[in-house]
């Protein structure tokens, strides 16, 4: 019998194991019969959890041992008119979040934007990377394997390409260390996030290594790619996308939306993102841009531990004579269209509200909008947390928005 | 007329705006008359983004223009005994995420450790922080004003604990850069993660180092913080926990159940997390320990964002004697089990689920437990994925489960 | 006999080794006949390097094996009248360089300053640090060696201090990861620069650490000290002496001295100091505040390796209404003026040139002292600098000045 | 009359500035008449400063205001022998320090790596940078510049390559922040340091730059070269020389030469080294290389103040099979055999010591094999500091050598 009392019971007298209830019956009798298991053993109550609105079975491929949702409030800010490489026209963001005061901060931002015209946006360096680390006998092989791999880069490329059906690796970087050496490779993934892609392809070119060379590999990933870890060469070289976006705001919109001046701004960014973070040894140059695109990240199914990446933002605030012209520039910001959580239904319809879903015309314009219009998003974040700080109104505000 | 659609009409004829529907009908008439708003706007059906198991009421002070709710499927790993400062006995960890495979090798970590007897975990410090940052009239003022600070500790306490219950200042450390000081208050939040406090509680101190000395507040963050950036001030003296879970696998435990050696995962980690992490310019030294932070956070209501702090983490790998030791110490993981999105219906679920909930006794015991536990989870990821990329078997890993 | 050439024909013979020759003759002819060695193996003479000006025996603590003296340039800058919170008057500053154009650099900008009446300076910490590295068993155990140093930092400081006359334990700071506990020594230690001064101290603080905690000693220095090495620690948190001097000059001074602009100066500094430094991840935001720090500390004898330290330093640059705010601020200045090569004829007569010799009164202040002029000469050249890049002629004042 | 005393009068009368004697005498009569000058205004005794033995003008291009010579003492280390990439032989290290115990250690270092037969050392990248900052009107007109510079990378190499006989620019790397674009160009400067020739090319380059895109030069450095300070740049992608020495030492030679085990020194690597530089937030993780590079920059012309990129340097130590393998990788070693400090006569002397003056054949030839002599040099030093740290003995050994 599959039903979930049953399989509980199973499961509770030993018979079966709480992450095989999949090959017992369908995903979402799995899911109930581990929350009747998780119920037994514990004191919760996970009747919400187990509330979801789509089939468990869709999540297959992105969870094990699933026994309901999370489910986590999504807002919208916008729309603002983004003029990017890929975006062009009016977006919609979506931001799931627990954090009251942000999605109603960022809509501030948005707004004050669209009075200035709307956000330009571009994404001006873009790959995907994996840098496996080789173990050598030593630097006279280490420097061996470099030149080598210096000298045979398109026969790299081949190998890992025959992996992908879109993507193409455009360089590999070498670095040594001792006998180390790890290999930076990096990607066009197009519109996937492409993590997967790039793993499968490096594995592939690593074989190539390790057949002609003295190179044997030690791990696929050795920490320079970065992922998912706060590192200068993301920080510096870019992973994903590096992106910016900026406006240029006429002064008599930051008195009367902001009340506030662009001086005031451009004094609070400089003694706050610039020389704060400089002073706190910082990689992140920015107020909350990593706010932003958790939100945003999460709403439209990116891997929410790719915010570490996200947060590598430097904001830039400057009084012209024309008014304050603010920027923030994300150096790997690391997300996608097409594959992983962008699968799921709450996350599908999020990105349809972006008006971006699945792969681009050309390939990769999808994912150049998305993070267009994400770094709008972020640079309303900026943009209204800097007001607000500037005036000295953080707290308060928080406090009349209730958190 | 508060019916969904009424309201809709109206905004669209720009009779209202769309983050004002709260003020003319409950949440959930809100949020549905938002939906069709955007449904109308753009292509998307938000159909499963709006039906989720809550009151949209709840989700106040969570978010503003809610449209619904984003559901990530949410899978359980463990349990596992922690034997921690505060944590004590077996807990299951529920991780909400969309990265197939993440779950499973959480859980066999975990699973091999048990088999080891359970993890040991320690908080080693602790304290929430806020940093303003003031403008002075030149290097002379601002000694003048750390030297005050320095010398008046008691009374900024006095100041910002008027403000809380439950807070307490732990201390204020002043950072000097020419005519801009920086204070940075530490706050002992107990069970909450804090930063609504610490903020109040700062701006109250503020008013106190405004009356008494030549400084002016620029902001209430001044990124010494450091929130939701990555920074070395937040891996090196901590931020929220510091807290380190480990434990001593024998030899035998290690060859089968994870198919490699101590001395093979001691190579992988010094090669890839130690040194491929010290060439990537990284303030995080771990494998993936924020996926951990990630999922877990997202399950339990925690702040996203501040996942960015919480991996900033450092994992080491030792062959000994009697097996394979290994730990990873989280310098900065930002947590609670009251308030923020603690509150939600699913994260309030899932905190009951590793049984956790509301205030400790002591005060605290609850938050520490929690973020022992999040820490044993992440020493499982660190070990599930090291034995993986040892063995080489990390994309074809992927291949199977499918992401 | 010990007639140079006998000892070097002895030496050539392999009866004597070449470290050994002071064993056998005065410091001067064991200098002399280990250039006679080494101008035998190799195609050098070492005849200008054999003509300096001291008696070698005086050079007995500082060096081994010497065979003559490295003689660099030396010139002068300023004077410079410094109100700093020791140093007080009029002072030159000697620059021991082979960079042309540096001390005129320095002394350019010096000369600004002095029209603007001088720099002000002030050092806002002061701490010289030792940092050993214990192991123990896991986290319980660094939990509890954590614990008891907090509560016995008193004992800590009394068997510190028994090894000193003149250094202060100021506190212990540890640190944790995994099974390694790290203590954070800080010492005052008045007019020394003080690494040997706590590294003794340090020593027999952890005998009383190993005998009162499972702790065992692995090293003396575990790198969280950190000494000759670029670290966030040092940059945040500060060793030897934070510094900062600063200056006002008026717009008529800036534009008929510098032939530019406050504007212009502090759109470069934000440009290169502040967002390109960020972006180059680094923890080192000025113009080039490691020269002045280098030809100081070679002129004046402090250790030329801690100039890594030396470039731990932020520039900031304002247009204010009365004109141009600058400001370095160098987070981790180690220097003395007792000890070390400060004792050495050259270098003695360099701080005799300063004004600074010895021991001041109170002790600490000519430590003190020698920071701020130091200082007040970094921001001369971060001036100097600045105004030259802003006017887009760095590589033509080179080019002129012939280097 | 120019003799001293005159001269001097003159300038104390207020006829003559200081820096102007020159002009007005030989170099060394000028040297004298400033040496009476500062004697009388201050209370200095400059005797010996002025007892330098070398002609005055020689050190022209090398300083202003020179008024004598910095005598350090300078010891020697070796001979080694290195298997390098161009070293090829035996080595003798010229280190001028004082740094009680330095040389000792250095050469106890060299001898136990002869006896292990040398060792092997390689240069893997190389290229001196200089990285100028533009303004633009915003990231539309970035991204227009950065899309022209990776299209006209040969236009902007003939225009640099005019400017010089021997360099060749290799690379341009753009990175864009809002409004402002950095291009990193990155040359072969043979056996030339390089920043020099690496200015002027650049500039000639920016005037292309100017010339054909919207962008406006603000500073020839944007301080994403980096010159002399600690920056993540110059530790991942490197400056100047990136160059490895490392040494397989057999366990016999490391006990009976330094009492220790190969076991011992890998975990004092480790926890020291590796984890604590890691918990420190650090670039630099090894123990002292930056006393091996200051001692050999100082004592051979380089320039002292860019020890802080030679101090970007990783060790690593393990224990293999055969016995203990060590490795230190500089990343970023700026020297040269020609130009700046090295025509000084006593630093021209001791390159003749290591045997490398001048030009190379091939040219850079030189250039490399200093560079993996001061490698091998520095490995020497990590093995002598961790065998001491190891056996905890680092405080008495400066104890007994009297520092």
């Amino acid at each position: 019998m599959t039903d979930p009392a049953t399989l509980a019971d199973r499961v509770r007298a030993g018979e079966l194991r709480l992450h095989e209830l999949e090959a017992h019956a369908d995903h979402d009798t799995a899911a109930a019969a581990r929350r009747l298991v998780l119920e037994a053993e514990t004191d919760a109550d996970l009747s919400t959890t187990g509330s979801y609105a789509f089939d468990a079975e869709v999540a297959d491929s992105a969870i094990e041992n699933m026994f309901g949702a999370t489910q986590m409030p999504v807002g919208v800010a916008g729309p603002v008119t983004v003029d990017g490489g890929a975006a062009d026209g009016e977006y919609y963001l979506p931001l799931a979040t627990t954090e009251g005061a942000l999605v109603a901060s960022v809509n501030r931002g948005l707004s004050v934007i669209e009075s200035a015209g709307g956000a330009e946006a571009r994404v001006t360096k873009s790959g995907m990377t994996r840098a496996p680390v080789f173990r050598t006998g030593g630097i006279v092989e280490s420097a061996e394997v470099v030149e080598w791999v210096r000298e045979h880069e398109a026969e790299l490329a081949a190998a890992a390409e025959s992996t992908t059906n879109h993507g193409e690796l455009l360089d590999v970087t070498p670095y040594v260390v001792g006998d180390s050496v790890y290999l930076r490779f990096r990607y066009d993934t197009k519109d996937a996030m492409g993590m997967n892609m790039a793993a499968i392809a490096t594995e592939a070119a690593c074989e190539v290594v390790e057949a002609e060379t003295p190179a044997e590999l030690v791990a696929l990933s050795g920490n320079l790619c970065t992922d998912k870890k706060p590192a200068a060469i993301n920080a510096v070289e870019g992973r994903g996308r590096s992106v910016t976006a900026d406006v240029l705001i006429p002064d008599d919109v930051v008195e009367e939306r902001l009340h506030t001046t662009a001086a005031a701004i451009a004094e609070a960014n400089t003694r706050k993102n610039l020389v704060g973070s400089a002073k706190a040894g910082s990689l992140g140059f920015n107020a909350h841009a990593a706010n932003v695109v958790a939100a945003s990240f999460i709403a439209t199914g990116q891997d929410p531990a790719q915010v570490v990446e996200g947060s590598n933002a430097i904001t830039t605030a400057e009084e012209r004579e024309d008014g304050l012209y603010l920027s923030v520039s994300l150096a790997s910001l690391e997300l996608g269209t097409v594959g992983g959580g962008t699968k799921l239904p709450t996350q599908s319809e999020a990105l349809e509200l972006v008006g971006l879903t699945g792969g681009g015309d050309p390939p990769g314009a999808n994912g150049d909008a998305l993070a267009e219009v994400i770094a709008a998003g972020a640079l309303a974040g900026e943009l209204s947390l800097l007001a607000a700080l500037a005036s000295n109104h953080l707290a308060s505000a928080h406090e009349e928005l209730g958190r």
